[in-house]
């Protein structure tokens, strides 16, 4: 009898998690405090060495403690002390983290007197390696640690902690299971092949076929979203020169900047600007260029605002209602509509001109009529902007696919359930049927890393910061 | 009786210590986690409303505590919280530490929802300010811990956190204890003015001026190694083009990139650049506008190479041994000595040259021979530079003045005891002497703060970053 080789909770050997780990857990730069984070068995025996005050191995877990670290006479600081025991931590290890003074120098002895008494530094994602190796959660969820630091929009945080939450590993291993099973009954009936016998009812297999499919078509349409909520929405701005680009874009910063003013260190870039409206982030590209190279409307046809137009997710085309007629906008609009993405008409400073006086654009609908100098109706903008690129039918607590790893996985299941269909359709034999059965399931376990390779992992985890 | 109004720990009224405040404590910057820090009479109560997990009101003091944080519905993030309850805190009010994932949308949620619990955000220095209000610690010691985040050397580490340790403050208080008991005997006098009696005995009172202006005068002639080892010693190298400046200054950042290279963001200037050696910084100063000028010996001459010179502590003129003569050196020699401040003569590339083939230097002694290219005695160097500027005989553990405010507050006490002591030596009026000793216990209570205005505090405390 052939058996499946996937067993529930295998974890490869891992004879590097015998050793203790340290790194920098906050940012690097001047601040108030900052924390050193050691893990592994010997993290507390490790700390205590170093540590001048209660004996830290005599102290329960969560408790802090306040005492001196020295470098043999020098005192290197006053430092507060967390203990965490084994599994009650991040890691399910032993860990400490010690809460010192933010200066570059003390860090920096610290962690050289830890290496010193026994750990050694950590490599960038390592904790959280240690925390899906020993089972505290899966590759998915581990994952979106890395995502939940990333995240600066409310659209971009609420992904990554449903991820880390385990709402998307949930979806993914509740299919897995039920291929399993399935798997299991194929597998049987290969081993009495002779008899010509089905334990796996066709019927419910097809059924379980199609539910799976529509989970995961349903995934993979919602990564185009869960991409845009975690990078921004690319969102191009073009037009004539003087149409007002650089005013629409401040004014569409302008809306958001009380809400993102008192968070510091905001990227801002010279080619790209971004925003966030209504929790949702989007990436203004600028066109300036376009300035130099023509002033008539043909100049959206050149090569570079071109690629910009390719790359962005939505393009706004701004004009001017005082110098652009409707016929030029008709013309305009059959451009950009060869691009085949969401576009929107702008008529830029209509508090210049009396409506009556607008010339007949109703030809051209819809435009979105506005004053980016006095930002008349740029919220009203904001919202058909939103609306434009956000599918409004998501739930909000909806499980949405955010990353390319999981989004390609998904892509070759979806492909081995399509294959698995036509066999049975067709039908061929379940020799045939099991091998795109277990393809699909093998990918499942990827995304959750119940099926994984140290090339995989290593990979992940490089892409993490130092400390985390 | 003339009473002199310093009460020991004579605190202001302080209607604003009854609120709670809150920031963010660890650098701004992606890093796997960050740290929000709440101070108050209800810091644990508010901290409380935004927490899903145990009731934090009920646990005890330096206990960790493990749940969530919601913004009604939404999980905002899993967080770890630290309680501390007064006095045994920081500020020696409750207070809490939010350990979250280092993600800025996640810290910008923590505190509105901080905020709409009833804290408010803290101003810079806040927390370090409440410390010392609250009699932690004196104003020098707050001041040192704002010096001690900064340091990024062993010197200035060492000497921060032995003022942060009180040291200093020691020093200063016993000073002027003894002062104020002398004054107290003084003012007595005066009471009794009409039956010309001494209660304060002259001859004490001479031996005590003594040995406080020789302390106070140490103090303040330490202000220059002091203010060194907190910013670097501003040190120029000038000489001729291709003397090998720069190939020395690489050699002397090489030299200490081994021990520096893994704390990121060392601050690396176009114009300046640092090291340390043997733990004390050095700011070099880059003199390469020299080239510009001219190619003659005079060029040092030039307006913007005097000027550097000037600014520096320390001056380093490096030749090439192959193209400069000792008649060019003594040139030199004797211009630079007219700047009245310590100067090394450096000649470069002996590597290239046999010793027997070197013109007669030995008029210009000492010459310090390296050659850069290769690194050949540049190590040797860097102790030479090191025993020139620093005073080999401070004792590692002594008292060193760092503060410009404190030096200069030294600076007035000196001239107050100064007049006390001619005031003596005349002998002038008890009451003359009596307003020359109170001015110097004014000022040395300014130093701990034992004598302060609100105008002083909020410039003090203005300078350190949020989250202090």
């Amino acid at each position: 009898m052939v058996v499946i080789l996937i067993k529930k909770n295998y974890r490869m050997p891992l004879p590097f998690l015998h050793d203790t780990i340290t790194a920098l857990a906050t940012p690097q730069g001047v601040g108030a405090i900052a924390v050193i984070r050691t893990s592994g068995k010997e993290a507390i025996e490790i700390t205590n060495r170093i540590f001048n005050g209660k004996d830290l191995t005599q102290q329960s877990s969560h408790t802090l403690h306040f005492g001196e670290i020295r470098n043999q006479e020098a005192i290197i600081d006053e430092v507060l002390i967390s203990i965490f025991k084994a599994p009650t931590s991040f890691t399910k290890e032993n860990a400490t983290e010690i809460s010192c003074h933010g200066s570059s120098f003390i860090i920096q002895q610290i962690l050289q007197l830890l290496i010193e008494a026994g750990a050694r530094l950590a490599k960038p994602g390592e904790f959280t390696q240690r925390a899906f190796l020993n089972g505290r959660f899966d590759l998915a969820q581990a994952e979106a640690v890395a995502d939940l630091i990333a995240a600066d929009s409310r659209a971009s945080h609420e992904v990554a902690i449903n991820q880390m939450r385990g709402g998307f590993s949930k979806q993914i291993s509740s299919l897995r299971e039920e291929l399993i099973q399935f798997a299991a009954l194929i597998e049987l009936e290969l081993d009495f092949s002779e008899e010509d016998v089905e334990f796996a009812n066709r019927e419910q297999l097809k059924a379980l076929l199609e539910r799976s499919l529509q989970t995961i078509t349903h995934l993979i349409q919602s990564f185009s979203t869960g991409k845009a909520m975690k990078e921004g929405i690319p969102t191009v701005i073009v037009g004539k020169p003087n149409a007002g680009k650089s005013t629409l874009l401040n004014a569409l910063l302008e809306e958001e900047k009380a809400i993102v003013s008192d968070i510091e260190g905001t990227t801002r870039d010279s080619i790209e600007d971004e925003t966030i409206i209504e929790g949702v982030k989007f990436r203004f590209i600028d066109t300036a260029g376009l300035r130099d190279t023509s002033d008539t409307i043909e100049a959206i046809g050149v090569q570079r605002a071109k690629e910009k137009m390719e790359q962005a997710t939505l393009i706004l085309y701004l004009f001017d209602v005082l110098t652009t007629t409707p016929d030029d906008i008709a013309l305009i609009k059959k451009e950009i509509k060869s691009l085949d993405k969401p576009f929107l008409l702008i008529g830029n400073k209509v508090d210049q001109v009396q409506t009556a006086d607008l010339p007949p654009f109703e030809k051209v609908n819809p435009i979105h009529w506005i004053s980016a100098q006095s930002s008349q109706d740029v919220s009203h903008l904001e919202k058909v902007i939103l609306n434009t690129v956000i599918d409004q039918d998501l739930n909000r607590n909806e499980v949405v696919v955010t990353n390319t790893r999981h989004y390609e996985a998904l892509v070759q299941v979806e492909r081995a359930l399509q294959k698995v269909k036509q066999g049975i359709q067709q039908p061929i034999s379940s020799d045939l049927l099991a091998l795109d059965i277990r393809e699909a399931i093998r990918k499942l376990g990827e995304i959750t890393g119940e099926v994984t390779t140290d090339d995989l992992l290593g990979y992940i985890f490089s892409k993490f910061c130092i400390g985390k």
